[in-house]
C-alpha cells in the first residue's frame, strides 16, 4: 500500500471534505438516530454543531410516519436490549426501501452472542456504511465469513484492513475502522484518515458521535459514500485536533471539539484534512 | 400590539423575575421530571443551578408514593414510546388532583400520529403551562381545534400567537411559544420575552431544560403561572446571554449558561430582564 | 472518636490512594455499569478519566456472556423501573458467584416502597460496597434492621455513622456515607474523608460517578474494600477541589473535575488526600 499522498491528492480530499461539510451546513439534513442512552446527548450536539438536524426517535409506532422525512438514519447498538431490535430493523428496512442511506455502529459487537447476532442481522439489512473499531470489525467479519482466524490473534491493523475489505465485499457496505489511522474501504479502494488525537479514547461516545456525523455526510452525498465517510472521519478528527490545542483533559476536549466543529473554516479544512489513498 | 415597554413596566418585570428566582433558591422546590433520555442530564443540571431539586423519576409503581412529595411535575415527550405513557398520564392526573402544577413539553408533536395523539391526551389532563416551539404549538392548536389552516402555511410568528391564544383558551393552560421572541399567553394577555441568543438552537435539550425551569418557577408561584413562565424564559435567556460572552461555540455556551444561571445576581436580573406586555 | 490524623497516618493514606489509582491506570479494569439514564455519560467519562474501562451494559440476555469478563460491577437504581430489576439481580448474583466485587448505589432509597424493596433485595445479594447519602443509608438501615428510630429524627451525621455501622454489620458490606465528611465503615473500623467541595451537590450524578469510581478501585484491590472505597472518595473529592480552582460554577466544575481526575499526579495525591481513622 502506498500511503504517501501526493500534494494534489491532499488538496482534492480537502476540497471534498469542505464541499460535503458545506452541504450539511446549507441543507441541514434530518438525521434519525436510534442509539444508545450514553451517546444521545453527544450525538445530537455533534450533529447540531455540524449543521445537521438530529432526531433521537426510536419508537416503533412512529417509524412509518417519521422515517420517510429523515434524510439518513443512524443505528447504534450500544445499550441494546431486545425491545429495541424491532425498531432498529423496521427503520433500517424502511430506509433501504425508500433509498435513504443508513449507517450502523456495531458497538462491542462481540460482547455477547445476543449482540453479535443482532449486529449480523442488521448487516443483512444493507447499511450504506458500517463504522467500528478493529475488534468490532474483526468480530463481524469473522462471524459473517466464518472463523478463518480467532479474534484474539487478529488485532493488528493490517488484519483489520483485510477483514474490513472482506466484510465490505460480503455485505456491500462501506466499512470504516477507527484507529490511530482510520481505514475506510468499499472492498476495492482503501483510504486512510490520519486526523484525530489519542485522547478521543477517553471520551465516552466519541465513536458513536462520529458515526452520526458519517450519516449526515452520507445524507448529502449518498452516491459517494466512501468519500463522505472519509470526510466525516477527517472533519471530526480535525475538530478534535483543534480542540486539543485548548483542552486540559478529556472533558474540556469534548467541549472544545464541538465548538471547533461548529466553527470550522475552509482554511483549516483545506490545510489540515489528512486523507490518503492506501490502495 | 404595543411592544414598547415603559420603563416602569420593565422594572416591574425585573423585580418579578428576581422575586421568583429568589424563591426557587430559598425553597428549593422538588421537581419531578418524566422526560426524554437526551435531556435528563441538562434538565437536572439546569434545575440544580437554579436552586431547585430535580427528581428524574418516571416509574409507574413509584408515582403514588413519590408525586405527592413533589412541588411540581415536568412531562416531556421527546423520546416517547408506549410504555412511558401510563406514567405520564398517571403522574399528570395525580398532580392535578393534588393541586400541584404540572408543565408539558410536546417535543416534535407532529412527528407522528402516535405522538400527536399522546400530546393531545396530555393536554386534556390540564397542564398549568405548555411550552413548545411555533411548529409544535401550531400542530397542537390545529389538531385540537380543527384544521382551520395547514401547518405548513402557519409558521409566521403572528400565526403562532393566534394559535397559542386559541390553544390557551381551549385548554385553560398558559401557552409559551419559544422563538427569537418568546410569546406567553393565557388566552387573554400576551407577553413577550426577548432574552436569549440564537446559538441556543445548537444545544440539544435547551428547550427541554427551560420547560423544567418553568416548572420550578411555577412551583413557587402557582397562582401566577403566566408571570412565572415569562420569568423563567427570561432568566434562562439572560443566563444564555451572559454565557455567550464567554462562549466559543455551542458546547462552551452550554457550560457557561449553567454557570451563569447559578451565579445570576440581582443587578443583572433587574437591568437585563426583557419582558413586555404585547396586548 | 479521635479525628486528628497523625502525620504518619496521613502519609500512609496518601500512599494507599496513589497505589490504587496507579493500579487502575495500569490495569484498566473493565467495569460493568447497570445504572440510571441520567448518570451514564458522567459515569463512563469518570471511569475513563481514572484509567478504567466502562461498559454500560444492562441487557439481561447479555449478562451470562459479558459479566464474567468484567472486573467489577456497579449497580445504581436512580431511574429504576421493574424491567431493570432482573438484570440487576442476575448480574449481582453472577458477580458474587464468580468472586467479583460489586457495588450498590441506592439512589433515593426511600422515594417509594417499590424502590426501598428493590434496594433491600439488592443488599441481600452482598454488595462489597454500598455508597449513599445519609438519608439513603438511614432509610436502608432502619428498614433492614427495624425502625428503632424514625428517619426524620436521624439526619445528624453521628446517627448516620451508627446507622452505617449497623448496616455494615448486618449486611457484610462496606458502607460509605457521602457528606461534608464522607464516612466509610466495615462495621468495626470507621474512616472519614474530607476531600471534596460543596458545589458537587449542584452537579447531577456526581454521587453516581463516585460510586462507579469505587467499583474501579475495588476491582484492583478487592481484598481491601474499605481502603479502596476511602481512596476513591478522596481521589474524586481531590479532583473536585482542583477543578474548583478553575471553575466558575457547577457546569465548569464538572468539566474541570474530570480533567483533573485524568491528570492527577503523585505530588497532589500525597499532599492533599485527607483520610483519617475515626475509631
Amino acid at each position: 500500500m502506498g500511503e504517501r499522498a501526493s500534494e494534489g491528492e491532499a488538496r482534492e480530499w480537502g476540497a471534498t471534505a469542505w464541499r460535503i461539510l458545506t452541504a450539511v451546513r446549507e441543507r441541514s439534513p434530518l438525521i434519525q438516530c436510534i442509539t444508545n442512552y450514553v451517546s444521545m446527548d453527544l450525538m445530537a450536539n455533534t450533529l447540531l454543531a455540524a449543521g445537521a438536524s438530529p432526531a433521537m426517535l426510536h419508537c416503533l409506532q412512529e417509524i412509518p410516519d417519521f422515517t420517510p422525512h429523515a434524510q439518513a438514519l443512524c443505528i447504534n447498538v450500544g445499550t441494546l436490549s431486545p425491545d429495541w431490535i424491532p425498531s432498529m430493523k423496521t427503520a433500517a428496512e424502511l430506509a433501504t426501501r425508500l433509498g435513504k442511506p443508513w449507517v450502523l455502529d456495531p458497538v462491542a459487537a462481540s460482547a455477547s452472542e445476543f449482540r453479535l447476532r443482532a449486529c449480523l442481522d442488521l448487516v443483512q439489512l444493507k447499511p450504506v456504511v458500517l463504522r467500528g473499531n478493529a475488534s468490532e470489525i474483526l468480530a463481524l467479519s469473522n462471524a459473517s465469513l466464518g472463523p478463518s482466524k480467532g479474534v484474539d490473534s487478529s488485532h493488528r491493523s493490517v488484519d483489520a484492513v483485510e477483514a474490513a475489505k472482506s466484510l465490505a465485499q460480503g455485505s456491500g457496505s462501506v466499512i470504516a475502522v477507527s484507529g490511530a489511522v482510520d481505514i475506510i474501504t468499499d472492498g476495492q479502494r482503501v483510504v486512510g484518515v490520519k486526523n484525530g488525537v489519542a485522547m478521543l479514547q477517553k471520551i465516552t461516545a466519541a465513536g458513536c458521535a462520529v458515526t452520526a456525523l458519517i450519516a449526515a455526510f452520507v445524507a448529502v452525498d449518498p452516491l459517494h459514500a466512501l468519500e463522505a465517510t472519509a470526510s466525516a472521519l477527517s472533519i471530526f478528527g480535525l475538530a478534535a485536533e483543534m480542540g486539543m490545542d485548548m483542552a486540559r483533559g478529556p472533558a474540556s476536549l469534548r467541549i472544545h471539539l464541538i465548538d471547533s466543529l461548529h466553527g470550522l473554516d475552509q482554511a483549516a479544512v483545506f490545510s489540515r484534512v489528512s486523507i490518503t489513498s492506501m490502495s
